[in-house]
């Protein structure tokens, strides 16, 4: 491995793959010159679409790994897949993180399989920094454990509380449990026990719980909640601001007042959109394995690779997988 | 019981009580001349704030359930309290519903203990119909029932499908169920059961599963999910188009051409909040229970108190309960 900073990006992932992978890929090397990427795929299609880089690799790889097959299957039986290669070359040491916009699925069960667990970590989780108004918070799991142990919450608070203060720079991060209100008496069976798990605990700055609509306001900087609900929470987000752009634009057609309105409204509407676009957050780590492994959205384009890219090399730079270990 | 629609209204419950549910009380028997009202609670305070009116009554209550109170805790005990004082009348049969903007869990407690539930129906549930972009869903529970067995969503289904072809007017709604992706291999295990059970049963017009950026979209009539992933989807949308006015109404203030673009748009934003005010759904019908229970919004003002009697209203004339009751 050289001094860089190595990357194995699964070129084969994702609803615009390999273009905007290889795309993404270039323009990440063109930003970061500390950097060197590893493009796993099949060959011939990667360089049909890439730009030639000096530091920009590529590891054939003859099979790929599609979103409808069962996750843990697929990565154990197609051993040549561009996830499973990706994921072979963090194991071995040969890159310290991979990213894949694929099937999210197949990539908690390469984390699993492939990379591997922290010890005493149980499950992995899936955790992005949800846009709201007074400062980010970081939302764990959104996908990864669908349905969890009140032990697998209090895990989740655990990274969760480590990715905010070693990667976000939050000095004494507040973390909570997402529920159904904020009374002590709110909360399913799960949420109950892992709120008493946290407490007795006791090392963790832990605020009770967050309701649904406090998530947009930052009412505190680590959301700790189950894949199922995460995952819900995260897509219905994004279908609101699709929706409402979708809408706003064909409203605005019949009327041109209105669309003078929105040309002198633009500055505004693009400032909240940057904010509030849930598919711009690039890559969302996979905590609790033994390397930076990111899920990319499965609908990344290049901007969104070059993110993830970011995202990945920031983790790798602060060392976020040894911080995690440290604290467990 | 007089010929007309009698509704039971607490007008005790809610932040805006007494003064907004008197007043929302007052409009609603301008508006509709077939209905009349009995609000529960204390007499003084309703007399000091209602304007008379030949079809408004009122039934002194001395107690107030308070949102804190453990629920079924709270009816049980408190029996003279606005919202028992409501149930009971419907329980008796001097009036065909009862609508509150109380605590939730009294409502579903009081929904079950006093007015009480259909036979066949395990558990209730609260059903809003979504704002979305082709047509309204109706998702259900939104918070009645916070964790479910696979046969309470099966309930569930099967009351979501009456309401929305009775009450909705949906000639054959295709339901579906709430999960983390539309894959066969998606959900969880309660979700996962539902969908056997669903389609074992056979009489359903059901369409597998539904994910989280859909829900905006319409893409189904009928949405099923636990109380506990509903309530929290549900107040994630309330937050995010909270969220989005103050930040735009914060951004335009800096900046005149903004604001003159705010203003030759507004008649565009206006109609998409009317569209996508996710707290102007006004009542909550609670399926399962022997009568028209309605939740209002907790922050209901007048506006929202009318459109929960006139969700009452055409509830009880359409005979929601025995509608449902036939097909269980």
């Amino acid at each position: 491995m050289s001094d860089k900073i190595t990357i194995a990006l699964d070129a084969m992932g994702g609803d615009n793959a390999p273009a905007e992978i290889c795309k993404g890929a270039h323009e990440a090397c063109e930003k970061y010159d500390d950097i060197e990427i590893i493009l796993t795929g099949d060959t011939e299609r990667i360089q049909s679409c890439l730009t030639p880089h000096d530091r920009i690799h590529i590891e054939n790889a003859t099979e790929i790994i599609d979103p409808d097959e069962h996750p843990a299957n697929a990565i154990r039986k197609k051993k040549d897949s561009s996830l499973r290669v990706a994921m072979e070359m963090v194991r071995r040491g040969d890159a310290q993180g991979c990213i894949s916009a694929g099937s999210t699925g197949a990539i908690v069960a390469g984390g699993v399989l492939v990379v591997g667990r922290i010890e005493g970590i149980d499950r992995p989780a899936l955790g992005i920094p949800v846009p709201s108004i007074e400062k980010p918070s970081f939302m764990l799991d959104v996908g990864a454990t669908v349905r969890c142990k009140p032990e697998n919450l209090l895990q989740f608070a655990l990274m969760g509380s480590v990715y905010s203060r070693k990667i976000m720079g939050v000095e004494s991060p507040e973390v909570k449990l997402l529920s159904n209100g904020t009374e002590e008496i709110k909360g399913d069976d799960t949420v109950l026990a892992a709120r008493d798990l946290i407490e007795a605990k006791g090392n963790l700055n832990f605020g009770g719980y967050v309701e649904g609509n406090d998530v947009v306001f930052g009412k505190c900087d680590v959301i700790v909640c189950d894949g199922f609900n995460g995952n819900i929470a995260l897509k219905l987000a994004e279908g609101i601001m699709q929706g409402l752009k979708s809408l706003l634009t064909d409203e605005v057609k019949g009327s041109l007042s209105a669309k003078a309105g929105l040309l002198l409204l633009s500055p505004v509407v693009k400032k909240l959109w940057a904010r509030f676009n849930y598919e711009k957050y690039g890559g969302t780590p996979l905590l609790g394995v033994k390397g930076a492994v990111l899920k990319a959205h499965g609908r990344s384009k290049s901007p969104a690779i070059v993110s993830a890219i970011s995202a990945a090399r920031k983790f790798i730079a602060e060392d976020g997988t040894s911080q995690i270990n440290r604290e467990i």
